[in-house]
């Protein structure tokens, strides 16, 4: 199946113990896009400045990406900049430049009006609403938001809930959102919401799927040292939505398969900066990544008749 | 096979979005011992004040806990007083007093110097050196610690260490002890320092087991409701050492099962106030919440080599 994304792209300006990085490939769609395209047709919905490189479209081109879609606006490209500590407990922002992304009003290509797979990254609820009246008939719409349209933009919030078919946040929005900061009180209030699926990202701490069959966690790959947490929620949504229309079904057990990918794909970007490490990964590295992450994972198995060795 | 604890006994006074309990039963030794009784014999070595109730004794007693080494003195009994944040993100300790507690000297009767496994609770590590240099041969030490000696009695902290068999702590404290802020770098840094096994407990994230073969996360029991988490760490403690004392063996494999026993003792613990899940634990209630944990984790299975259904 094919994927549309309709999100950011942008230049971050990015501060890590690792090191400093300024003006790298950013933007929601961007990592998105570099982490779907590795099992699915992907094309990009968004709007660029006139200062962006023609080698860093290429360098998506290059992945497969369809940018019939991406629009270049009089100005400069969105741009972010922000500093984490050293174990990544916090993150400061240092910057929020919008630019022409303040003003972005999708425009969906014809052609593009087919994607049976709709990703929403984080932009405004209402344009997400938008972008769902113009496709055809999607099979499976994914949607990401953020804090700042749960607390501030909660109307349109409300009303493209019941449109997706999944909604992927982090734990302090899904907190935010359902009004409730335990994790299955929370995933059920959000599913009220519209949404059958949900997906609660925890960072290291892994990820929760929800669905009316089950509720599954699925662990992060244990990393010995992370160089780059930018984009990586992003590229989980690249790798979970591209699985999903790779396989072209969206029963429980295939977003379970999808959750793992997700984690395995989200892995690799956080090793390095910017999308360079969704650039060169291979299915070699998710296959041995994928033997790490089931390595960590106990079948949890306990004989209870088992007496002791006395 | 015997298990010895050495820790505190106490009451506490603890207010969460549940309610308030006054004087509860509390202390690191109450808590180990009512879990670590149900699966193996076990005595205390701890002291109470005069003002301690013996119908406390006798809930301890009940439940098969040997009580020969908890000693009275004259004074009061320790107490502890906090207040727990809607969703427990932050606790408020209101008062400790330390009472009798404060000139805790650990005298390990006679008779319970054969016990093969042995849990020092949180206490100063120059009195957990004591204790261990009372026992005759024991099998199996596990040791516990807090951020204060971490932080303050480093030096006597880093003599017992050596001696111990396994060290169990929260992730906050194994990023004081080692330096570290990343989990693999951590428990890593810790191992060196003598423990062939380390337990890392995360709350609601669950806990890893790290020893030389392997390194093992296991999921919290996800619960819908927590009433009180006081306590949740000496019953994880009280249900893995029990449940090795049991077996009678030290091995990964039975390390791995511990895991297992220790996470869903302690969410029994957290979904009551004081040691009252505790005491009305029963061998069906585990058995339930063995299939329930069993039931959110994913094998993790993808099929590479699956295409899509296009």
């Amino acid at each position: 199946m094919h994927v549309l994304v309709v999100g950011s792209m942008a230049y971050d300006s990015v501060e890590t113990w690792a090191g400093k990085r300024d003006r790298a490939l950013g933007g929601s769609a961007t990592f998105f896009s570099m982490a779907s395209s590795h099992f699915a047709r992907t094309d990009i919905v968004a709007v660029v400045g006139e200062d962006f490189d023609p080698r860093d479209l290429e360098r998506l081109r290059k992945r497969g990406v369809g940018l019939e879609g991406v629009e270049t606006r009089p100005g400069e490209t969105f741009r972010w900049g922000g500093r984490y500590s050293r174990y990544f407990e916090t993150r400061e922002t240092l910057f929020t430049e919008l630019n022409v992304f303040a003003s972005f009003r999708p425009v969906i290509p014809e052609a593009l009006r087919n994607a049976e797979v709709v990703f929403l990254a984080n932009i405004h609820p209402r344009l997400q609403g938008q972008v769902l009246d113009a496709m055809r008939k999607p099979a499976f719409v994914a949607l990401d938001t953020m804090n700042f349209w749960i607390n501030g933009e909660r109307e349109p919030l409300m009303a493209v809930m019941p449109r997706v078919d999944l909604l992927l946040l982090n734990d302090e929005e899904a907190f935010a959102l359902s009004g409730s900061g335990n994790m299955l009180q929370a995933a059920e209030a959000i599913r009220a919401m519209g949404p059958r699926a949900v997906v609660i990202k925890r960072g290291e701490h892994g990820a929760w799927l929800f669905t009316a069959e089950r509720s599954l966690q699925v662990p992060a790959v244990p990393l010995r040292e992370v160089t780059d947490p930018t984009g990586a929620g992003d590229s989980f949504a690249g790798g979970f939505v591209g699985w999903l229309a790779r396989r072209g079904r969206f029963d429980t057990d295939t977003l379970a398969e999808a959750m793992v990918v997700g984690t395995l794909v989200a892995s690799c970007t956080v090793e390095d900066f910017s999308v360079d490490g969704l650039e060169r990964l291979t299915q070699a590295t998710l296959v041995e990544r994928h033997q790490r992450i089931r390595g960590v994972v106990s079948d949890l198995a306990v004989n209870w008749q088992a007496g002791g060795s006395e």
